[in-house]
């Protein structure tokens, strides 16, 4: 099915996809006197006396915005604010949905990191957490931490600990099928942006030991010359042997291919030198690195990729849903690793028997937000 | 009718006024893939290649955002940003109900004037313009200046310029009832912030030539000390016989008395010392300069409040939602002064035969949306 064609006329004749509503009637001019003036003014009053009251006199417990600066939408890149619109209201339609969240898409027009940060904290009042969205590395590490830091609400980069949440979640239930072990998987990640980073980290916490790493230069090891800070610190905790090249030499003798970069960069040769029952998860959008087809025909055992149009489905649509509906109900503050591992686990095991074809429940299934939620809150 | 305890009970109930809903079918793995990935990357790279499609295929040419600091909330004052979203969630639910508009409210945590006109042009490529609301003078008559010039969207102070013209219309009905002549009028107006400066300046374009601002200190004149540039030059421009002192010395003789300040300032005195048929258009909300009932019993032919709970309600809510529909249906970029007149007239006249109970129309009546769009799009 052509979903671009069929995509563009949606888009054109709802001209876009989120809209506003009213929750209260206001038809008569009474329900206009207690919903605006005089009324609304005692309501104003009662939070000028305490803060605190705007979580329950305004929307703000089940709001929060989508903040991104259009940098790195999807996997196109560098496309500005207006063009990742359309992203996220995807994003803010699939909140409402599956966990009832409103989420108000904020595409700003910076790329300053500094300016990014402010606007967050410019913000806060307004809303009861922010999820940030499609925004560079490595400013988006830089902005996640200092708001963590410095927000009193909590702030989730679904970029980063979302997909690294689906992908620790989907690993599992592969492991499940194949009869590997986690922590002696040897694993690539074709990636040096937000979520391969924080895949790695997710897996190092994991005690997954044999990763590499590699960004548009190829991979990434220790002394490589011209890496950022971040780059730098991951490549002291992956790549023990030091390997240098492309991703036909990294993804020799492996078991697991993990790609959150670009469209077509794998072959079938490259699977085929792979180890045993090879696990391949091809999540670029909206091309994935390799066609299901061909990594299957060349022996991949399991095939994932980040649309919903082929079988196994890792897509942190899985995730952010079910992060932000626990932490609004539960008032936590910040999304811990702990509460990144529990929520993987129990996204996993959603599934009761995994196979090749479904170690990861549909986007669709609010099983997932049930069980990511329930998580967030313990 | 105790509308505190009942709008206090709404909030509480609701948790606020608004949520955010999807325009689009979002049950099936199909819809997934045509309003998210893969099929929303071909709507992004449109948008990409041409920024213009943002207004065709996002909720953009729909979408307003209502900018708030929390300065100036109602009559309330400087009660902060959490504190003002109660005002906010009203305004976005009165855009939708009566005029399709979707608004979302913005409450933000700084008072400082650079950062504010930043904040409107960070948000720029998510909305089709910009209410600002409730943002304290003088700093809101610079950020409006600053904001109509740098920003490629229509911007909108509606306490400013709303407030202006509902005053304007609500004045042209009542010389309607009165017999008296606009251009002859003399003018008290009480406060001296952004609303009362933003009707003097349209009744002055409307030729009324004796008006007499007071702000918190008394009587505005030529020389007084201590004033903002701001009031030096309305100062220039009204009162010519350069009067000082307070409400008692300024609403002597005079056909109108237009509060935009705090409640109970006017007494039965001050009513029976201004002309015959006196004009009192007491807007302080929620509590008036002076109740109906007593100004009527000193005299007052025409009384009307920024209330929805007494005759004459004269609130900006009958101008906001159709400047804003006609705006975004015309894709005008800047509201003239003509537009404001214009308006004023057309919602004037959405009243055939005005009487002194009855000088605009309900806020629930959507003509006014109607006739106030109609004068936008000319």
């Amino acid at each position: 099915m052509d979903y671009n064609k069929k995509a563009i006329a949606l888009h054109k004749k709802n001209r876009g996809k989120i809209e506003i509503k009213s929750k209260v009637k206001l038809k008569t001019i009474e329900d206009l006197s207690t919903a605006y003036t005089p009324g609304v003014a005692a309501v104003c009053m009662e939070i000028a006396k305490d803060k605190k009251k705007s979580w329950e006199l305004t929307n703000r417990k089940n709001q929060i915005a989508v903040v991104c600066d259009g940098t790195a939408v999807l996997g196109l890149g560098d496309i500005g604010p207006e063009a990742g619109m359309p992203v996220m209201e995807g994003k803010s339609i699939i909140f409402k949905e599956f966990a009832g969240v409103d989420a108000m898409p904020l595409c700003i027009n910076t790329k300053d990191t500094e300016e990014i940060i402010r606007f967050c904290k410019l913000i806060e009042p307004s809303f009861g957490g922010i999820n940030l969205e499609d925004i560079s590395a490595p400013r988006c590490f830089d902005i996640l931490e200092r708001l963590e830091k410095e927000l009193s609400i909590p702030v989730f980069h679904d970029d980063q600990d979302g997909t690294a949440i689906v992908v620790l979640a989907a690993l599992i239930n592969a492991c499940r099928v194949t009869g590997k072990v986690m922590k002696d998987l040897q694993v690539v990640i074709n990636g040096g942006g937000a979520a391969g980073f924080a895949i790695a980290r997710l897996l190092l916490a994991q005690d997954v030991k044999n990763i590499i790493i590699l960004d548009s230069k190829g991979i990434i090891y220790s002394g490589r010359e011209g890496m950022n800070e971040h780059k730098v610190n991951m490549a002291k905790k992956t790549n023990k042997q030091k390997l240098k090249g492309g991703l036909d030499i990294a993804m020799k003798n492996v078991d697991v291919f993990i790609g959150v970069s670009k469209g077509n960069l794998v072959n079938a040769e490259m699977i085929k030198s792979m180890n045993a029952d090879p696990i391949v998860f091809a999540m670029a959008n909206p091309v994935p690195e390799v066609m299901p087809d061909i990594a299957k025909k060349a022996g991949a055992a399991i095939v994932g990729t980040g649309r919903s149009d082929f079988a196994n489905q890792i897509n942190n649509a899985l995730v952010f849903p079910g992060i932000f509906r626990g932490l609004l109900d539960s008032g936590v503050k910040k999304v811990t690793l702990a509460m990144k591992i529990s929520a993987a686990i129990a996204l996993a095991y959603t599934v009761k028997k995994p196979t090749s074809e479904n170690i990861l429940p549909k986007v669709t299934d609010k099983r997932a937000v049930t069980a990511i939620a329930k998580a967030i809150k313990k």
